[in-house]
């Protein structure tokens, strides 16, 4: 995979808690942020319940479409954590004690503290790659181009860091918005013309309310930043032409 | 279908903004939530981009697996609003100028104010019935199983409710919370006990921080308050037996 490939990515939120309503997912965007800075796109990204051959079907399903796969969720130590049993059996492999885990966690813990349920955390699919963490010891893994990440957004943000080595991206994606004192209607067809200028360019315009007042922001995303420079000039010339206020730029 | 049927459906988000991650979803939160108290579990959520052959292949797979779809985003005025046209073709209907739409916005705009870009709002699918959008005028629609509602949060969650008559749900699917001062580890093995001994509910545990703290909440789902009692009994026994400091119940 040379630098310039586009190189895309899924991600997979596992967990009832999320299908409920209960939680807010929230490591979409961490995930999809980073994956952005080293040049991988997330193409799609679903949300499951805590079933295994669910679990199986889809995991073997979205790594086969994607560059990379990414799963959250579904590696601690209660019952409901089956994530690393399921990817064990989409692949095929052996689900068993990780000596390597094993070893950062007895270090990990006081003497008497790594019981059972902790023990739990360092079965994994046989030869699996660890994925360090920082925060609270127990290690998340890496089979061929999946990577499964624990499900609490504050442990998974502080591994992410140490996966780059791992992923090989394209270019990073850039992004630039440009925030207007409007409303999308007043700007949808100037934006319309812009977009067919411009087609590999990915476009996008969002209404936001901001201290009461409504605006919109369009964002202009793509890994060349003179097209990107050059469609905002292009957006300019259309607001001024509409004395639309700048918001932010 | 009777009230007694498990009602089931999925939600697709739409939006380019939600994969890239400049934006978190919470959409999925508020439809779950509300469709849980109205007896519809949620089995699965998929974020797509503003692609329309994505969209057609993901709505006419997902209406065919789940007694209800419900969409969210691109049925704004601007170019990157697609899902009306998508859907259009997903069910092999015209995608036509909406009358009863196009009457209610133009009663809902100053005269001069419903503009080209605000008209396309009223391009729907042949037939759709309309989603009322007591917020900001613009409807959202409804195909055989399928809704589609906008990505703005505070528009799509005051639509909910004026859906409730159009959605026949199973009974309400009813949770408890307890929270402990403990960690996933120490509870691991009676919880797993715990819902051997009860294999129709769903036990999820949750670990989190508040206040500095780490802590456990405990998720018991149903749709039986009776077997969720029994259940609290259950882990409450096991509790007190460990000296767990209870901190919310």
């Amino acid at each position: 995979m040379t630098k310039n490939t586009k190189v895309n990515a899924a991600i997979l939120i596992i967990g009832n808690e999320i299908l409920s309503g209960r939680t807010l997912d929230t490591n979409t965007s961490s995930i999809a942020l980073w994956l952005n800075s080293i040049g991988v796109k997330v193409n799609e990204v679903r949300v499951i319940p805590d079933i295994e051959d669910t679990i199986i079907d889809t995991v073997n399903f979205l790594r086969k479409a994607n560059d990379y796969l990414f799963t959250t969720g579904g590696i601690g130590p209660t019952h409901d954590d089956i994530t690393a049993q399921s990817i064990s059996k989409a692949f095929g492999l052996e689900y068993e004690l990780h000596k390597e885990a094993f070893k950062i966690l007895e270090a990990y813990y006081k003497t008497g503290e790594f019981n059972e349920g902790r023990q739990k955390m360092v079965w994994m699919p046989k030869n699996a790659y660890l994925i360090l963490n920082p925060t609270s010891g127990a290690p998340g893994f890496n089979v061929e181009n999946v990577f499964c990440l624990p499900g609490v957004p504050s442990i998974l943000k502080s591994m992410l860091g140490g996966l780059q080595n791992k992923i090989v991206g394209g270019k990073p994606i850039l992004s630039h918005t440009i925030s207007l004192r409007t409303v999308e209607s007043e700007i949808a067809k100037s934006l319309t013309s812009v977009q067919n200028n411009n087609k590999d360019l990915e476009i996008g315009s969002y209404p936001f309310f901001q201290a009461g007042k409504l605006g919109v922001s369009i964002v202009i995303r793509s890994d060349d930043q003179s097209k990107i420079d050059n469609c905002i000039k292009e957006i300019l010339i259309f607001i001024r032409e509409k004395k639309i206020e700048v918001v932010d730029r």
